[in-house]
């Protein structure tokens, strides 16, 4: 490759920094750099399977060196990018500071709790493994702890779930916790029936799944109620703690609560001095670069964009995946010589899935749900699936437990994990 | 089922354990009790791949009151038990105490660094899922920080990795981090040469694999030395801290350290006031019972039977399971008014592998080893995993990375699953 390659930096390797990363795999006058925090490229669609114990973690995730091996003009670096020096063009990571001539920035969203942080303690959101992970260990040890306690009000309070937030992740959270009562645990329990525990979904605003047709809508909430779900639409959340929380006037006990109500975008587009909107995104050009800084893109759930559109773009896989590829093509076109072009999003309908053989679909005018959505649901996710492998393994999984209701992944694993403790280190 | 049935309290659901279980489950005049502080039983022989990247945890483990759902007659409960009350017949446990009419202990064993106990923050062991994570992460991020590093020697200390311990599990880590390094990693750095990595393997005493027979031993150090393994005997370590280890006078640079070298029986058995020899385990009759104490029986890693032996019984998993079973039997027989039968273990042999397609066998007089030798090992394995679903899904990871050499678990996992803690709570 000649010393004049153009090096690109691009921050993130999910679906946008990945697939940009494909894109600009193996071409000639282009050199890659790839920065993540983690080793690991993670399908978040299905995070909520790792959370519901359906699926193990390494069956939705892959290391990110590991798909791009074949890509020669790419370095991955597993690194934590603290800035960006728009002017001197470099990024500054932990560990190394690189120049870069063109930037991409697709560093995602993280959950927010919009001012009440200290919430998070009580209730878990859901973007990352560990927070999966941590999810699967409350639900589970709740039921364990259901088992073990003689105290009624105890044992009501611990077979209590709360979601909070009525979007697709809350609705598939509280749908795979209503199967799980009611099927996989049902025979393993002695002292509890595991089909009565009371699974809340709360929503503040006037009902689940706003980005849905209120017919689906309603569809996917008698789907939750057969899983016995109930759905509270109007129900802010006023207040929480370790033990319940308040809806208004209304206390609910409940030992385990799961955040699914608000994302923001990474705080590193908000260290940039570029327009934001007040979910942190930055406020990209129709090509997807940043105002004044041709040279540095903004793509998936980190960019704000609203081109001929009455509403910015939402924080969906396509999308972000689109516009990953979108802006590589830009460059390439760009160093050969072409003019760019905008981006355009080509709408590939969105899905959410209730349970093991319900969902609901909507692609463009085309609506429908039951069991044929849930198919496409299967189908578009098992497709999407980076990894030849994970896709094999996965497709196992689901066939599997839907002839059996089980879940392969019941483990409870703890955060520690050594036994000689600074405070126990003179244990026998 | 009558009021007279007699009350069986396990702890520890092990192979011991478990095998006992499903011998008195759905047994009449009998009602069982399980306590473990995990939810899951862990299939141990396997751990060191969940610990080398090659399977996932939830593959090697299954909920105990999944796998006895079955059996009516059982109850399981996730507690910890802190004592026994040997005068009073009650197991005294963190959220409940239980009365019994047979007691079997089946706690099993735990790493111990023999008065080193500083080094566990070095050098973790392999016992738990948790402690198998943690290798796998540390082994992983050395290969990153190598690829991130520039200074050469701070890369050749990243791309060291010491193991402490021949026996099998010491050699089963070294070999797959050879192979890890050899083939699965080659492609996927840019920077360094991961076939470069160097792998020691220090066992203090005169050779490796000392319960094997020396032919096999010396043939498990070649193949070990193929795959790029320095097997280094009579070499005793004497100290180590978080960039190497001294091995007596000299200074092994290496930011990863994995421990192997020995394992003591867990701690509740030495709070019974019974003989217990120097590993901890406490001296049974030839019935497994606790001496004077014909209701309490001690079983698996926990138990120091030498009945008829030159030695005492090894820590296998064989040993284990037929202890347990033949416990559950003479209960079953002392109940229905027959007497007990001293144990008699059946020699299933032993067997270690080193790498994809090498290992070792001994079982009585046969010995063999290579590729035939690894499919006996493959074959054994899979048939005592526990979980049909287990079963299927770990037979086609190893058919997959034969083929492929991959690795289908290359996660790094934090410990951490918070994003704003305390410490960053005003983060924007």
């Amino acid at each position: 490759m000649a010393t004049a390659a153009k090096h690109v930096v691009i921050v993130g390797g999910g679906f946008a920094g990945l697939n940009a990363a494909k894109v600009l795999g193996n071409q000639a006058a282009i050199r890659v750099t790839l920065i993540d925090r983690r080793n690991h490229h993670l399908f978040q669609p299905l995070l909520y399977q790792v959370a519901m114990a359906a699926l193990s973690p390494a069956e939705i995730a892959a290391p990110i060196r590991h798909i791009l091996a074949r890509c020669r003009n790419i370095t991955v670096l597993q690194d934590e990018v603290t800035g960006v020096d728009l002017a001197a063009r470099t990024v500054i990571a932990r560990n190394t500071t690189l120049p870069y001539d063109y930037l991409l920035l697709a560093c995602g969203a993280r959950h927010a709790y919009f001012g009440h942080e200290e919430w998070e303690e009580f209730a878990p959101g859901l973007k990352t493994i560990e927070q999966a992970t941590e999810i699967r260990r409350r639900v589970l040890n709740a039921f364990e702890a259901a088992e073990r306690s003689t105290a009624p009000e105890e044992q009501c309070r611990h077979l209590t779930f709360v979601i909070v937030g009525g979007g697709p992740t809350g609705v598939e959270l509280a749908g795979a916790i209503g199967e799980m009562s009611r099927y996989t645990l049902a025979q393993d329990f002695r002292n509890i029936n595991s089909r009565l525990a009371r699974i809340i979904l709360l929503e503040a605003g006037p009902r689940i799944l706003p980005s849905f047709s209120e017919r689906l809508a309603g569809k996917a909430t008698r789907d939750l109620e057969a899983l016995g779900v109930q759905v509270r639409t109007a129900s802010p959340v006023t207040g929480m703690d370790h033990d319940g929380v308040q809806v208004g006037r209304e206390r609910l006990e409940a030992s385990t609560i799961l955040w699914a109500a608000g994302v923001q975008a990474a705080g590193l587009g908000q260290t940039l001095g570029a327009k934001t909107d007040r979910l942190g995104r930055i406020v990209v050009e129709a090509d997807l670069s940043l105002p004044s800084h041709p040279e540095v893109f903004v793509a998936g759930d980190q960019a704000c964009f609203t081109h001929g559109r009455t509403a910015p773009l939402p924080g969906l896989a396509p999308v972000a995946l689109q516009q990953g590829r979108a802006i590589a093509r830009n460059i390439l076109r760009e160093i050969n010589g072409f003019p760019r072009q905008p981006f355009h999003y080509r709408d590939k309908g969105q899905l959410a899935t209730i349970g093991r053989s319900k969902a609901i679909v909507e692609i463009g005018r085309l609506r429908f749900d039951g069991f044929l959505a849930w198919l496409t649901w299967l189908v578009v996710h098992i497709y999407y699936l980076i990894g030849f492998e994970n896709r094999v393994f996965v497709t196992m999984r689901w066939v599997w437990s839907f002839f059996n209701f089980r879940r392969g992944a019941r483990l409870i694993v703890d955060k520690e994990w050594r036994f000689y403790r600074p405070n126990n280190r003179n244990r026998p």
